[in-house]
C-alpha cells in the first residue's frame, strides 16, 4: 500500500458548484491537522474556508502533497490545471488525484516528477498486484461498515467509529477502501480497481494480522443489494473476516439511488444476508449495530424512527452526527 | 470481446504430465471439428491423441492460431517454447494462450507478431474497458451454472447443456466466462481479470440482448462459498440476470477444495442462497436442475442418490457424463 505524504494542499481547480469539492470537504473535515490549505484557478467560484495558499507557499510550510480536492464531469483532470500540478512538482510536492483520467497520462507531469524526484499517485487505480484470499483466521478485531446502498454513510460511520473506539482508550485503525478514505487515512486500497480474482486478497492485505486488542474498523463499498457493484462488495466482506457488522442505511432511499426498479430490503432481511456471507470467512460474525443518516428526519421523527428500529434490530441504533457511535461501541467493547 | 481465429494448433510445450493438458483436453473433446492436430517438443512426454503437425503443416492445412493446451507449473511460459511459437506466427498464425505469463511480455514474440500481422491473444487477462452494470432488462432467456465450490463441473454442465438445447431445436450459445471455455468457444470474457468495479458490467456484455427465444448458457466461475472468489461469482450472477440457474456439485466434496476448514453447505441452503442473491437482478429466477459429478459413485450409488437429491431440492438431477441434461432442458422449455 502506497503511503501519502502529508499534510495536504487541497487543490479546487475551476470548480463551479459546492458539491464538487466534496472531496476536498472530507479533508477538511476528517483530518484538518493535516490539510495547511486550498488552492484554486482564478476562474473558480468555490472555497472550503481554508486559507488560500500557492504550491510554492504551501510546500514552504512543509506540505507533502497536492491533492486534487473535487471531482470534475466524467473524471477527466483538464489541461487549464496542468500549470498549477506543475508548480506543485517543481515545489517538491506530491501530486494525489482520484480522478479517472491518470496523472500518468500526462507526459508533462510523468516528466517533471521524473525531474523532482517526486511521486504521482492515482487512488483511483491500482497497480499492486495482489494474492488470492487465503480465508485463514489472523488475530486482531474487525468491524466493517456495509450499506443498503451506496453512498449513504459508510465512510462517514467508519471514520466515526475509529475516532469513538479511540476515545475509549482502544488501538483502533480506519481501513479505507475508496479515494476520499485513502486521502483522509494517507493510505488504503482501493478495492473496486483490484483486479476481481484478487479482491477478497485485497482485502485481507488491507486488514492484516494485528494485536488481538487493535480494531480494525473497515470501510464498506457499494452494496450487496446493488446491480453493478455487489461483487465488490461481497469479496470485501469474506476477505475483511469482520468480527462484527455496522449496517448503515439512509430511511429516504427505498430503492437504489439512481435505480429506482432495484428495492432495497427491510432492514432485517439486509442485516441477515450480510450476516449469512460474512459466516463463509468468520463464523462467529454479529451485527453491532445500525447507522442512520438521519438527516431527512426532525428531532421527533429521529426518536421514534431510532426507537422503531431498535426494536426491530436488537442492536443500538445510531447516527454518527447526532450523539455519536458511543452505544455501538460500547456492543463491540461488551460493556 | 476478441474473436478467435480456428481451427486450432493444440501445443503441449514440454508437458511431463497427462494432467497438465487439460485445456488441450478440454479443446480435443467440446471442438474436435476446430482442433487440426497437436504439437510439441521432443522432450515432452504427454500427448492427447491427435495426428502430430507442425506449425507449417498445421498453416498449410488452414490453422488460424496455436493455442498453448497445458497448464505449466506457476501459469510460466518457458524460452524453449519460444522457438515454436515463432514458427507459427511466421506461418501466419495467431498465438493463444491462458497463461499467467503475457505473451506480449516477450519482445520477440510481439516484433514477429508486427511483422507478420497476426495477434497474440492473452485470454486470461483482461484489457477490455467494460461499462458498470445496468441490471436494466434485456430480451433473450439466460441460464448460468452455478457451483458448490470451484473446478466441479460448471463449463462441462454449460457445454452440455448448450449442445442438449440445440439437439432439442433450440438456439443456443455458450457464453465462456474462462480460458478453456473461451478457446471452446472461440469468444468470451476471463471474467476474474476484469476490474472489480465492472465485473457485473462485464457479464451484460458477454449475455447481451437476444430474440426472445435464444438461450444464453452463462458458464459460471468460482463458488459464493469460496472465501477467495465469491465476488467474482456474485458480479457475474448480477449481470448474468439469469432466468434460470443450474446448480453443479460434486458429492465428494464437504469442503471448499484446498480449503478443508470452508464446508460446503447442503444443496437446498446453497440453492437458496443463489437464488436470494439472483433476484437482485431478475425476480423470476428458478432453480433448473441440479449437475453432478458423479463419477466417485457405482451406477446403483448414482442412483440412489440421484433420487435423494430429486427429492430434497424438487427439481431434476443429471450428470452430463451419465445420461445427459435432457431432464434439465425439459424444465427449461416447460415441457
Amino acid at each position: 500500500m502506497p503511503q501519502l505524504r502529508k499534510p495536504y494542499l487541497l487543490y479546487l481547480g475551476d470548480a463551479q458548484h459546492p458539491t464538487d469539492a466534496k472531496t476536498a470537504c472530507g479533508l477538511r473535515d476528517w483530518c484538518p491537522a493535516d490539510v495547511v490549505g486550498e488552492w484554486s484557478l482564478p476562474t473558480a467560484a468555490v472555497s472550503v474556508g481554508l486559507p488560500r495558499c500557492s504550491p510554492a507557499e504551501a510546500a514552504a510550510q512543509g506540505a507533502g502533497s497536492l491533492v486534487i480536492g473535487i471531482a470534475s464531469v466524467g473524471g477527466k483532470v483538464p489541461d487549464s490545471w496542468l500549470p498549477d500540478l506543475e508548480a506543485a512538482i517543481a515545489a517538491g510536492m506530491d501530486i494525489v488525484s482520484g480522478m479517472h483520467t491518470r496523472l500518468t497520462s500526462f507526459s508533462s507531469l510523468v516528466a517533471a516528477a521524473a525531474r523532482h524526484g517526486v511521486t504521482l499517485h492515482d487512488v483511483r487505480h491500482s497497480d499492486t498486484t495482489f494474492p488470492a484470499g487465503t480465508g485463514l483466521p489472523r488475530p486482531g478485531l474487525r468491524v466493517a461498515t456495509v450499506g443498503t446502498d451506496c453512498a449513504l454513510g459508510k465512510k462517514y460511520t467508519a471514520l466515526a467509529l475509529t475516532r469513538a473506539l479511540e476515545a475509549r482508550g482502544q488501538k483502533a485503525t480506519f481501513r479505507a477502501t475508496g479515494q476520499t478514505g485513502i486521502m483522509i487515512a494517507g493510505s488504503g486500497i482501493a478495492i473496486d480497481a483490484v483486479v476481481a480474482d484478487f479482491i477478497a486478497g485485497a482485502a485481507e492485505v488491507l486488514s492484516p494480522a494485528n494485536d488481538p486488542d487493535h480494531w480494525d474498523v473497515i470501510e464498506g463499498q457499494g452494496s450487496l443489494f446493488h446491480p453493478a457493484y455487489a461483487g465488490v462488495t461481497l469479496g470485501l466482506l469474506h476477505g475483511s473476516q469482520p468480527d462484527f457488522l455496522v449496517l448503515c442505511h439512509d430511511p429516504t432511499r427505498k430503492t437504489i439511488e439512481y435505480r429506482p426498479d432495484f428495492p432495497i430490503p427491510p432492514l432485517p432481511v439486509a442485516a441477515e444476508q450480510y450476516l449469512v456471507n460474512a459466516r463463509v470467512t468468520n463464523r462467529n460474525v454479529r451485527l453491532a449495530g445500525v447507522s442512520i443518516n438521519s438527516s431527512s428526519l426532525d428531532d421527533g421523527a429521529w426518536a421514534r424512527y431510532r426507537a422503531q428500529v431498535e426494536q426491530e434490530m436488537g442492536v443500538p441504533v445510531c447516527d454518527p452526527l447526532r450523539g455519536g457511535m458511543d452505544l455501538i461501541v460500547s456492543r463491540l467493547l461488551g460493556v
